[in-house]
């Protein structure tokens, strides 16, 4: 997969969310260049509680920068409509994947609060401006995520893995990497581990769970980073009678500032 | 009313919960040196993500440490008794407060959920650290709380006002005080306001909503943090069926330290 446009790190978010609802599907890494992107989990009213706990209880994964109430479509962050105006979304009914569609409009319900969780994407333009390459960038493809052997801290129904994100980072720029985003603790903020993908259970780091493979080249560590996929993962565990999230990669891009999430 | 006990910043967590269990009723401002102190609201399972989505979208005066599930009565940072272990609880019914009592043993129902919200006592040694003084521990009194006029977000059946906490700090000191406390995010952070009372609608400076008033001395400005007694305010202002909270200055004395919540 790559991005569609050239010049869509330029678009505003009201613009890139207009593409989407047209039917447009791609990664949205690089997207609407200074605004924050989200990762998208809705489940019913019912289960509310429980998610925004496991979010609470974990938040370098589960980082929420918004929430609905029940039968709301849009937030205080996001101006359009949840249902259509992310490029793609993952429809789940007893944890299984049953669809993965452009819109959702046929499978909303009235019930469903929607969590908006911060995603590292927010922090890729400070590391490319501090000089850290950012592989999936220069690829053009969807950033690699693995599910890890690390368990979240459970909330009542709801359990499963912490998700990570991979970028290579050269060894002579991890500091710089673990610096810039120590700044943007509401978006997943420091890495959780440099190095060795066996220490945290990713037996093939050629195989991401979701997303795309990137090169890793010589002297070039893996640093991986807690993942907005997280609450998926635990959706796919705990089995909930039914939820919907956003595509892997393919985010909702909101009308907060990257900027707004950044600590002095 | 002061503390009872001039050792009391020198106790563990332990210790001065064994206190407060026994009977003790007293502020604990200044207490147990090093340790968080946590404001109490619990609400029926019902209520219980309405609150917290209250807090996730006030998390100013509402910064949730810990929650538990319905039924817990203690918490990953609290290794005790949430029912008898604070030295004095609020308990409300529609809005009312009904009883106002050193233990909740006889209240407390199965289907309550618990938050533990920041406390700015977390922050009060590092202002003491830094030269600020900090009037009510030199007085050995309850910190001064008022309520705003400025309305929290609301979330679903909860609403209400901003409760702000007041220490005077003279004017040379104002800006440590702000680099101070922007430290601590996690447990209000910087001030809301410096100055002028009645931008915040406070009538009075001279009679708290909660707690005990202070001098203010020539030279000093009343400097306002958000206050973890706005979910009590909300409950009075929503008018739930049932809540129980702390009474406002006797906090729940959590195994959390203080610098856990201090960012670099």
């Amino acid at each position: 997969m790559t991005t569609a446009d050239r010049n869509s790190s330029g678009l505003t978010p009201h613009e890139a969310r207009a593409r989407f609802r047209d039917g447009l599907k791609v990664p949205t890494a690089g997207w609407c260049s200074g605004w924050t992107q989200a990762n998208l989990i809705a489940v019913p009213r019912d289960l509310a509680y429980d998610m925004l706990l496991f979010a609470q209880r974990n938040p370098a994964p589960c980082p929420v920068l918004d929430a609905t109430e029940p039968g709301e479509t849009s937030s205080a962050i996001f101006d359009g409509d949840l249902r259509t105006d992310l490029p793609g979304y993952c429809v789940y009914e007893r944890g299984q994947l049953v669809a993965e569609v452009d819109s959702v409009r046929d499978y909303w319900r009235d019930d469903l609060v929607a969590f908006l969780v911060g995603c590292s994407f927010t922090f890729e333009d400070a590391l490319l401006e501090a000089g850290v390459p950012v592989r999936h960038i220069e690829a053009g493809t969807n950033v690699p995520m693995y599910r890890t052997s690390r368990p979240c801290r459970p909330a009542g129904r709801i359990s499963g893995p912490l998700v990570v994100s991979m970028r290579p980072i050269p060894a002579d720029l991890v500091a710089t990497a673990v610096r810039v985003t120590s700044r943007y603790p509401a978006v997943h903020g420091a890495p959780v581990h440099v190095g060795d993908p066996k220490a945290l259970g990713i037996r093939d780091i050629g195989r991401p769970d979701f997303g795309d493979p990137v090169q890793i080249r010589p002297g070039e560590l893996p640093v991986f980073w807690a993942c907005g996929v997280t609450p998926q993962a635990a959706v796919m565990q705990s089995r909930p009678p039914f939820a919907i999230g956003h595509a892997p990669g393919m985010m909702a891009v909101t009308d907060a500032r990257d900027s707004s999430y950044l600590v002095p």
